[in-house]
C-alpha cells in the first residue's frame, strides 16, 4: 500500500509517499510544493493544483492522509491552509485514492507515542522509522511523512473495523 | 460582460450570474448549489467541484466574483468555507475566467451606499437593482448577487486604472 502524506499550504505544501512493506515503511518520494506569493491568490492556488495532480499521478497513491486543519494560527494563514487542503483533497478524489484526515495530535501520538510532542521530536522519530540518513527537511515534509506513517499505524485496524462492521 | 457572483460554502454556495447592459444589469441565473451534510467531506468538496464546472460552463461568465472571506465564525465552518472558496477560485481560473476579490463591506457599500447594512437591506438593494419582482432568496444567493453588482459598479475604475498603467 502507498500512502501520500500531505501537510497542506499554500506557501510550502508538504508531501511525503511511504509505502507499507512486510520490511516496514518505505519513502519513496518526500518534499515541498511551492508557489510564488508574489503571485495572485487565484494562480497560485491554481499553480498548486497543478502540481498537485502531478504528484497524485506519480505517487500512484492508493490512500492520501491529510492534516484535519484546526485554526489557532493568524486568520491570513489559516485561510490559506484550509484553500491547500480542500484543493487536495478534491485532487485525491479525483485520482481515484481514499482519503483520510488525521488531526495533529493524533499524527505525534501514532510517530512519537505522545500527542503534543514537538516538531525536532516529529522530525527524529520520522527518520529512525523511515531509516533516513538525517532527519527530513523542511518541516512540511517531515510532517507529511508523519501523516502517512500514522495511516499506516492505523491501517490494520480500519481494516478489522470495516470487516467487522460489514462495509467490505 | 458577464460576471458570476459566488458566496463560498460547503452546505451552501450561492452563485449570481449578472450581465452588465447598458440598459442596467440583468440576472441571467440565480440560486445555491448544496452538499449532503452527510456525506463524507472529501466527496461533498469533490461534488462541490464538480457542480461549478456546470455553472462555470453553462455561465459563460468573463469574470468571477468572490468574497474575501475573514474568520469571524467557528472554526468548522470557516474551514468549509476556505476549502469552497478555494475550488471556486481554482475552477474559475480553468474556465478561463478573470477572478476578482471583495470584502463584504465592499459589497454592501457598493449595492447599499453602507458598509455595514444589514442581509435584509442587501436583498431589497439587490432586488431593486436587478429589477426582480421579489428579494432574491436564500440570503446566500443574495450575497451571491451583491458580489456580482459589486464588481459591475467597481469594473469602469478598474479597466480605467489598467489603461492608465499601461497593464491593457
Amino acid at each position: 500500500m502507498f500512502v501520500l502524506g500531505i501537510d497542506p499550504g499554500l506557501s510550502r505544501c508538504g508531501y511525503a509517499c511511504v509505502e507499507g512493506t512486510r520490511a516496514g515503511p518505505r519513502c519513496t518520494a518526500l518534499g515541498v510544493l511551492r508557489t510564488d506569493p508574489g503571485e495572485q491568490l487565484p494562480l497560485r492556488l491554481a499553480e498548486l493544483q497543478a502540481e498537485l495532480r502531478v504528484l497524485l499521478r506519480e505517487a500512484r497513491a492508493d490512500v492520501v492522509a491529510i492534516e484535519r486543519v484546526f485554526f489557532q494560527v493568524n486568520v491570513r494563514t489559516a485561510m490559506a491552509v484550509g484553500q491547500a487542503s480542500g484543493l487536495a483533497m478534491v485532487e485525491a478524489v479525483s485520482a481515484g485514492a481514499e482519503v483520510v484526515q488525521y488531526s495533529p495530535n493524533e499524527v505525534k501520538l501514532a510517530v512519537a507515542g505522545d500527542g503534543s510532542a514537538d516538531k525536532q521530536a516529529v522530525q527524529v522519530m520520522v527518520q529512525r522509522l523511515l531509516g533516513l540518513a538525517k532527519p527530513p527537511k523542511p518541516a512540511d515534509a517531515a510532517d507529511a511523512a508523519a501523516l502517512a506513517l500514522c495511516h499506516l499505524a492505523h491501517a490494520p485496524m480500519r481494516r478489522r473495523v470495516a470487516v467487522a462492521s460489514g462495509s467490505r
